[in-house]
């Protein structure tokens, strides 16, 4: 710790499927301060067409939103700034063109993070935002996913994404935003059935306080605020008199509520059925509305690098015990592997200071085996279909696509036209990467305890690697590792790579 | 339990990648009496090519095989009959085509089975045939693949099967019959390699008696004992002897060791070197011949075919312990379904007395949550990912298929493109199973404690289906299972079915 006084800006942006948003803050030593909120309309969703694939012009006016934020936060460093995008390019099959344009604009990475990894996210904003309670429930209804957590303090336990939203159940309930009884009700009751399924887990575990944390919340909260709730707080009976009102108005365009903005109204009627649902059916008594949200999740994990990094590790360990890995051995295969990018990372022209990939590949040695689990015939590819589908809290998409790319080609045949296409990483580093995570596992192969001699590898050149200090006398008295080294010379040769060892 | 005397008579066959089998055996109440052994060296592997394409010679060779053992069994009563098949028909693309040719001349189903089922049955033969001793390591080296199980009395406890074989090591490393010693290194160091992952947990594991059970390791004792080792057993020190006589020979032509029988000859050094990496491996003191084997497993099996029924129950319910199902749900989507079923199987024109589809059918509603251990998203294809991999002792390969392909379609969209091909189930039997199944985890979607109402299926068509006794008032106070009724009615009309309820 030092305690010389330092200041630091950081900022956190969040590319929601309704709005964009923007928060800078202040650390001063241990401390937060926030400095600015921005926010941007830009209704990503409604760019996304039934094909999955979102409109040229909805790129624009994201982009645009980017290109005025990067000015606010120009000379941030790299490790100061964390862009997130959620349910909208989540879904669209052409995020990859979207995140192309961003980055010509915002020299920051984009990063797409799984509805688990957006729930976790906005748990930890509510819980630093909020004077501590014993258990919280926290609900964020976005334009195209809801967020459900209950945590204790700041650990979220029970994590769920539900694809609700105010956006899309405004498409589809309300398109011409005529409003009847019956539709909202098809809409509420829509919003059950995709509850149905964690209800009971909910309401088993409970909760102290319930808090809300989206746009619709903080409509809601406003508009019942205006009508007489002085408290402030949501129920379900102000809900059934909020929803009498949205009815006898009869369209969006005679909706006159106090404390309801204008650009709020079109997607405010989806909005109080999905809330209605979920209040109803979780039968919480009362929710009241928090300022912080996934931004501010994002921002209070980056006060401290180390604790993001924490979180990542404390998720690849429970992960390992979960799955009842050897847990002795990955270890092993981590210290050596480790070991080789230490010594290579000066040639591997890996992106200056990042210490990203050294942390994915320990990870990936930690988690090689989690698909034992399952069958040790094929183990890869059940350690990679694990971990692709897992949730894993500290994760982005990205992070966990490449983890299980690295455990799918931890050994056997490197079937490199199955390998996925990133935009954080470059392929040229993830082949590093597998090539040494194969090295250290395939050295490993014996789980002996003898020590191994000290090794060292050469990159002869791109795809020539030498495994050096090799000695003669060794191999002739480690005959099952010189074979595994040979068929993995093998693996390597049709991969059209080349593996020697001197 | 009758007390009348019966005598039943069963046979088993297996269709091994190097010879086939037939025994016949005699049930006197609780008495197992082996009438007949029959075996045929088909060398099945060695028609299959590189692209795994059985020819039409071998399939030839064991369709007359199975000609003759039709002759031996006929009038024998189906479920007095086991036909399973082994590593060349698991590996084989064009199975489907050989049980085709098999339909026509033996009148049973040939169920290939996975090799941890195989493992499983020849540990249980073994059991059988031996006295008992507290705990036994089962080797079999098969012409495809070696067995190796620890078990304690009849219950196998570590069970694998590697792609070890004596055909395909004699393809792959003695070719044209030469025999020296670098080939035999080579040929021990391969099987080293595909032992090493499970070497560890073996030997940790430990056991009192080692046992081998096949061609291979019966031609190993045979070749011993005449050479004076008259305790029959097979240690490290004499297959170090007994391959220095090998490459003294130089060849198989010119092998000529008493004992071996021409027949076995062309793979009989393959065999050892095998065993010789085996021993040596798990470090085994000495290894006794057992008579009994995959056949005599199965045999066992049958001779109380409930028992049967009871190991593939065990499977089911400890699998739905190990990723911690919601039983309660599960047993009532299970009472419900089986309700169904019973109600419908007139109908349905199931076979006569099969009842294996109602097994299926109740295993598929405890195991339909499993996947839930990986995530909730998409459950329904993480359920069928692990039936499709884990080991799961006692069923066949398409019946772990067809469990795989219910979990599968229990819930969302029927891609009914992606479903398998089968040859013991009929598809029109599959998709009645998953209706049923649907509609029993919709009915059961509340996870609510309230009754169902006594509901019936009509079936007014192949595809029209109507549920009956749904009174509109139990919709009305139902809302949230009336619209997901609703909802599986889009999914069935999608699959060009029809849905309705009165």
């Amino acid at each position: 710790m030092k305690d010389v006084e330092e200041i630091r800006h950081i900022a956190a942006i969040d590319l929601g499927s309704n709005s964009f948003h923007m928060v800078v803050a202040k650390v001063v030593n241990q401390d937060l301060q926030l400095i600015s909120r921005h926010k941007q309309r830009v209704r990503l969703a409604t760019g996304l067409n039934d094909q999955k694939v979102l409109d040229q012009t909805a790129i624009q006016r994201g982009i645009e939103c980017l290109e005025m934020f990067a000015e606010r936060i120009q000379g941030f460093s790299p490790e100061n700034v964390r862009i997130t995008a959620t349910h909208t390019l989540r879904q669209a099959k052409n995020t990859a063109e979207f995140i192309e344009q961003a980055r010509q604009v915002i020299p920051y990475p984009v990063e797409v993070i799984p509805g688990a990894e957006e729930a976790r996210l906005i748990y930890l904003g509510v819980a630093h935002t909020q004077p501590q309670s014993q258990s919280m429930l926290v609900i964020d209804i976005g334009g195209g996913s809801t967020e459900l957590v209950i945590g204790h303090e700041f650990t979220p336990e029970l994590v769920n994404s539900l694809q609700i939203g105010c956006v899309s159940y405004t498409n589809r309930f309300f398109p011409d935003g005529k409003i009847t009884r019956k539709r909202l009700n098809q809409a509420i009751l829509a919003a059950e059935q995709k509850l149905e399924s964690i209800v009971r887990q909910y309401r088993k575990k409970g909760w102290d306080t319930a808090f809300g944390s989206s746009g619709t919340i903080k409509a809601v909260r406003d508009v019942l605020s205006e009508s007489g709730a002085q408290d402030g707080s949501i129920t379900l009976s102000r809900l059934e008199k909020l929803q009498d009102k949205l009815v006898e108005a009869g369209s969006v365009d005679n909706l006159s509520l106090k404390g309801l903005s204008e650009e709020r109204k079109p997607v405010f009627v989806a909005g109080v059925a999905i809330l209605f649902a979920i209040i109803k059916d979780l039968k919480i008594r009362e929710m009241h509305f928090s300022q912080g949200a996934l931004r501010e999740g994002l921002l209070y994990e980056m006060e401290d690098r180390l604790k993001y990094t924490d979180i990542r590790l404390r998720t690849a360990e429970s992960l390992a015990q979960k799955h009842q890995v050897d847990i002795d051995h990955a270890r092993k295969v981590k210290k050596l592997a480790k070991q080789f990018l230490e010594q290579l990372a000066p040639v591997l022209e890996l992106p200056a200071k990042n210490t990203e990939l050294f942390d994915l590949l320990e990870w990936s040695a930690i988690l090689h085996e989690v698909g034992l689990s399952i069958n040790l015939q094929g183990f890869h590819r059940h350690s990679a279909y694990i971990l692709r589908h897992t949730n894993m809290p500290g994760f982005n998409s990205e992070q966990q696509e490449l983890l299980s790319t690295l455990v799918r080609f931890h050994r056997k045949a490197l079937k490199l036209n199955e390998m996925p296409e990133l935009t954080l990483y470059k392929k040229k580093h993830v082949i590093q990467i597998i090539r040494i995570l194969r090295l250290a596992v395939v050295l490993n192969g014996q789980r002996s305890d003898d020590p191994l001699p000290e090794l060292k590898i050469i990159i002869n050149d791109h795809d020539k690697w030498t495994l050096n200090s090799v000695e003669q006398e060794w191999l002739e008295n480690n005959k099952l590792l010189h074979t595994d080294l040979e068929t993995e010379q093998q693996y390597w040769q049709s991969a059209g790579w080349t593996l020697q060892y001197a």
